[in-house]
């Protein structure tokens, strides 16, 4: 399979290349530093990223900047945030690939367990988290050519615990690898409409 | 109970308004034709909205425009649609109200079981629903003074199904006066970060 990561550079989408790489052509796409690149906020340089790449057989993203912060000082600006980057982004890079997937192909975008679990400072991305999941949903029973489109939703890893401990407490961080794992049953298994908790 | 009901001229507003008036002081906003104008795809249209109604104990939306249309031709301009009108619309109302709603007070937002039971041409619509459900739940914890934050997510009305029977196929539709009721629970109860299915 040719499968394309967005953020496949970070965390996340490091964990998933490891798993895909040995059996698959797996192509690295991000702002910086990867095989491709993409910024996710724009539909321009997500339409040139499909154009560089052709054809593909799995779009994965494992990105998206959602703003974090106090509900009582949130502003509109604020909320923008999530919306430009994890949501319409996500969104932006279904509607614009659809055209370059091949029949069968798949697309995994990644929401997070705090639309289940809520956090303190995480209304505006719990809503981004949300929306993806029913976009997923919906967007799955009218896929053309049998393209199959599911999420992942992540608990806080313990990669990242360092830096997000202060928000998730008393959360028990995952492993990136059994992530990963999720990402791999979206891309090769058989499934659709799916939110994959791991949780 | 001063009750500000956006959309109230609409299917959904005048069954709430009807339950609230003779016990409440219920200010119908919309765009156009009611007591007080508000266009909810603006900020500033929110803010002045507020400055003119003072403080208020609730603050209920219905209203709020999404796009429907086939996901194979959707456009990121068409999903901005949706996102300026029925996603971004209501989170500003709340992000922008919360200084003006009195300690105990509660705002009530509106979904749609789309995004729980998909239907074709409705994944944009289904997205708005399931990021204002999480946002809800989310913002919930974090409300100050007591106010609350509540959704009721109504099946297809009774009264609009002449409108969109072709979409909303094999559904079974529910009475506007039903739907207005979880409303009234929202609003007089006291439950919080709650998402009522009126299914
Ligand atoms: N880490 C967690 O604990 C956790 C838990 C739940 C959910 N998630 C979600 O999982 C996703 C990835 O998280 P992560 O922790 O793996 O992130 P990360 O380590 O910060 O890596 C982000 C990756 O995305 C790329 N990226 C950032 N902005 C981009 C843009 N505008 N366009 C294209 N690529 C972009 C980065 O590379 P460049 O900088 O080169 O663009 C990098 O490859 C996020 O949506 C996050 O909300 C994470
Ligand atoms: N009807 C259904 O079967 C159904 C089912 C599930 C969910 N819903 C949801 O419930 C909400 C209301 O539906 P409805 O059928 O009652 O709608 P409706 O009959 O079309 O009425 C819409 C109301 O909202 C106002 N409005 C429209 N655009 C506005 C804007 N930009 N700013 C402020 N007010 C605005 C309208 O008045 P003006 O034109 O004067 O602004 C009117 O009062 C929508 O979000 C809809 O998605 C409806």
């Amino acid at each position: 399979m040719k499968i394309v990561v967005v953020g496949a550079t970070g965390t996340i989408g490091k964990a998933i290349v490891a798993k895909l790489e040995q059996e698959h052509t797996v192509i690295m796409a991000s702002r910086k530093g990867a095989d491709v690149a993409v910024d996710m906020t724009s539909p321009a340089s997500i339409q040139a990223m499909y154009e560089q790449v052709g054809k593909i057989d799995a779009l994965v993203v494992a990105a998206g900047a959602a703003y974090f912060g106090p509900l009582t000082t949130m502003t509109p600006e604020n909320n923008e945030q999530s919306i430009d980057g994890k949501l319409k982004g996500q969104m932006n890079l279904v509607l614009l690939g659809l055209e370059y997937l091949n029949d069968g192909g798949s697309f995994t975008l990644v929401t997070g367990i705090m639309m289940d679990d809520p956090i303190k400072q995480g209304a505006s991305a719990a809503m981004v988290n949300g929306g993806i999941r029913s976009f997923v949903k919906s967007a799955a029973i009218e896929m053309p050519r049998g393209i199959r489109i599911n999420s992942v939703s992540p608990n806080v890893l313990q990669e990242s615990w360092d830096k997000y401990a202060d928000f998730f407490v008393g959360f028990n961080p995952v492993p990136a690898e059994r992530v990963a794992q999720a990402f791999v049953k979206s891309i090769l298994g058989g499934q659709t409409g799916q939110n994959y908790e791991v949780y």
